[in-house]
């Protein structure tokens, strides 16, 4: 199975893409998907086309989004809130189901606890794939959505085969 | 000249198409994109393949949008600013123009206040367009957004005029 995480946002989208095998995770790809301008439509426009073609070219058979929720202003919630239905399109487009993870979530999957920083997302992601370039803090925390991706169908699997062990 | 108007929401999604023809205004169709279920992704492509199928059967050249803030909860308006991603995507993607008009400021060059309610809104569409069939208040604040759009356009039309005249 291979997982693409995604971190929206309309400035900067980070994106990661990982191979999952068993219990091992290999890194394939990370990078940035980035608008600018002040044209909405153009912005969401590049942020889709960029986006689908990574999908295209990385061919993910799952994908996982952060489930953002931002309450400092309507205005920045609106902006991150439309990048990310470009974010949860791409994947639907592609027809892979996706996962939704809330950031507390994913830095406690990875680091351990809710409240870490961008620096340790990107310090454990350096731990998890030893000499692998990041793109930047965004594609660090979308391979951490990728891995803690990972972790929770690892687990859903082992459900499984206990219930199936004991039944 | 053939402008859409949208009125973004992530379960009804109002459109409507009007023709302008100098000052003169004519309905072509009005109509909702509707998403249920519980599976955002797939709510967020409904409404995309919606939309994009309206865009290729009306062939407008010109698109407004409504420019929504919600200052209620983050959860709320970060669900309409999926629903408004996929709004804007869709012009964008069909190489439109795209207005972004405020509520308030639709409502003012409808009614002529900016406070006014749904209710009124539909009023006026039926005002404007006599004999047309609403598809719901959401199709008629979409057909609003459209004329609102078309009205902009013409007195930009004619204070051009004006100072091709003057110059």
């Amino acid at each position: 199975m291979r997982v693409i995480g995604i971190d929206p946002g309309l400035r900067t989208l980070g994106w990661g893409v990982i191979e999952v095998a068993g219990s091992r995770l290999s890194h394939v790809a990370n990078g940035l998907c980035c608008s600018s301008g002040t044209d909405l439509g153009a912005r969401l426009l590049s942020l889709h086309d960029q986006l689908t073609d990574i999908v295209s070219r990385f061919a993910p058979t799952a994908a996982a989004v952060e489930q953002t929720f931002v309450n400092r202003d309507g205005a920045g919630t609106l902006k991150l809130g439309q990048a990310r239905g470009i974010a949860m399109l791409v994947p639907a487009q592609a027809g892979l189901p996706i996962g939704e993870y809330a950031p507390n979530a994913v830095k406690k999957a990875i680091v351990g606890v809710g409240h870490a920083d961008k620096m340790q997302i990107a310090h454990m992601m350096g731990v998890h794939f030893p000499g692998v370039e990041l793109a930047g803090p965004d594609a660090a925390d979308a391979l951490a959505i990728a891995v803690c991706h990972a972790h929770h169908l690892q687990s859903a699997g082992r459900l499984q085969a206990a219930i199936a062990r004991a039944s």
